[in-house]
């Protein structure tokens, strides 16, 4: 598959459904408990934060979920790790299924994370900033007993402002490493980045969390980049100026958030290595997937209780990870039988 | 250019042209000094021991020192640096041209280092491991006073048992790695390098160098391998469990090297980078080079003196660097106006 373009920049297409679902019962498409689908995949960094934002809200029962495999063709992610192909509620063996179910002949890009009406087996959206954000808007009666509020309203500027840095200069900005078809693109995309994990590693000096006293979706924003960089954005796509574990205080800040229920144990690192490194064949035509880095260095204590914040504020972590939605220890060696990382439990 | 065969593990072709220049005036290729040229090229790991102990032994006046550029097609490294692109001393564009002119025809690769004698145009030899073990015994005439020992005889046996394991699990080893054409071959292939490396950290712990209590050919070896591993082993090789800097006895014996005159000093990573990232268009198709990692860190102190030994046992280190043969301080930033490494002078 292509992902690069000889002589270009690379620019994402951020052309999406942008349908939402809205906790008003006169909506096209609204709040309605069992009703949608969330389709992800564990290797994809947009996927990765719908996964762990519905766990830490407990939207288990309201919202099912789907999981396709790490790889995928040039058509679509496909249900590959369900038994038969085929996911289980939706019934269809690609995503791109759902997508066309609802606008046949869909023109762009079948992407993770989807929200999918299973009645109809229509896409509603996967527009994934604000899928996640509905999650903790609009989805509010059926959050669980001490859900974190992961958008504090008096935080919401301040989150718009680190959001949007984040999301042009590290989530993006690996990608334009990564893909940039000329040289000259590929420095300018590598400047932007450390100089923006740069003014990270200055601001998580000394507070713990991105914004404010609790985790809030800017941290998971932060976190599903941060916990594959070493895995892939470091060798994969240039992103070489040091590793994460190179940055003292983003890297004690990402084994925070990975000890932290809901972040950790949604991370599938064999998952994420396959999909770089056997999807991107154009800038890695072999197919090989590195075997490194160490794991287990995400176990060492973090330390940083010292700079106070309460992870989940007033409320309380969520609990095991219900059956069936498990990372397996084969594939991130700090899970443990519940579901949960073994160490670091708040 | 193809390095990888699909479905193969990696086997380094080692037929090479095994004349040797002896210091015995029958010999059909008697030492003599200013009759041959040693052409090199500052990318190649093999290349850059002969340029180290060359400069170690002081036999600049005695051997003359072509470069090639760090770039090279299909056919042959060339002399693309020089004016006009054409060696000043064998008035050649390419390197291949010497070697035809000993063998027409020839059917092996051209490789570097490789001893040409210049009256003839013709290569002698461009067996790796037996130019720089000449260097140092059939050379002894023309060496500089106070050069090192590079091979001790009582040292002799274990020198051997080292070399070959250093040789085939890591010098060839992180080839074996980066040029795996399947996931297995590549997998034994990383397994294989890391026990070494880990066996080499354990070593490292007690003793400064890698044989005895001086620097000898043992360590000439080694620090080619490693001052690449970070730049370009890790991540274009995929041989990423660690990086060097995370592995401390390694890469404190490794700082300790490359501030000692005749080592650092040999070192452009530029072109190192180059040259991998540029020719092995079957692993790294666009061609990018990684703007990574961040070079500063080989100045911070390495405190094995602690461990004593002595660099250079009763002689003395080389001198400042000649002009013409210094690296540029744009190719490595560590690189002074006498052409030696800026700090920890012994």
């Amino acid at each position: 598959m292509s992902y690069v373009e000889n002589g270009k920049s690379y620019e994402r297409d951020t052309q999406y459904i942008e349908d939402r679902i809205l906790d008003d019962a006169d909506a096209e498409w609204p709040v309605e408990s069992e009703r949608y689908r969330l389709v992800a995949a564990r290797a994809c960094p947009w996927a990765n934060r719908a996964i762990i934002v519905r766990r830490l809200l407990g939207l288990e029962d309201a919202i099912s979920m789907g999981l396709t495999g790490p790889t995928h063709d040039a058509d679509s992610w496909t249900f590959d790790l369900d038994p038969g192909g085929v996911d289980p509620v939706l019934g269809i063996p690609r995503l791109k299924d759902a997508y066309e179910k609802r606008f046949p002949g869909y023109p762009k890009g079948i992407t993770v994370p989807a929200m999918v009406d299973v009645p109809s087996g229509q896409v509603v959206t996967n527009n994934f900033p604000q899928i996640t954000e509905d999650f903790s808007s609009q989805w509010t009666r059926f959050h669980r007993e001490g859900a974190p509020t992961l958008w504090p309203q008096e935080l919401r500027d301040e989150m718009d402002a680190v959001n949007k840095r984040v999301y042009t200069e590290v989530n993006n900005g690996v990608y334009r490493c990564g893909f940039a078809g000329t040289q000259e693109a590929y420095d300018a995309a590598y400047e932007r980045l450390f100089t923006a994990l740069e003014w990270l590693e200055e601001r998580l000096a000394t507070q713990r969390y991105l914004v404010g006293e609790t985790i809030t979706e800017a941290d998971v924003r932060l976190f599903t980049t941060l916990v594959r960089f070493d895995p892939v954005y470091h060798g994969h796509f240039k992103c070489n100026l040091r590793k994460l574990t190179e940055m003292p205080n983003l890297w004690a800040y990402a084994r925070d958030l990975f000890a932290t229920p809901g972040f950790g144990d949604t991370v599938d690192f064999t998952q994420i290595k396959q999909h770089y490194y056997v999807v991107h064949s154009d800038i890695n035509p072999m197919g090989i997937v590195p075997d490194g880095p160490d794991l287990s260095v995400w176990a060492a204590p973090h330390g940083r209780e010292r700079l106070g914040g309460r992870p989940f504020g007033d409320g309380a972590p969520p609990g095991a990870v219900r059956e069936g939605e498990r990372v397996p220890a084969a594939d991130n060696p700090h899970i443990g039988a519940d579901g949960l990382v073994t160490f670091g439990k708040v």
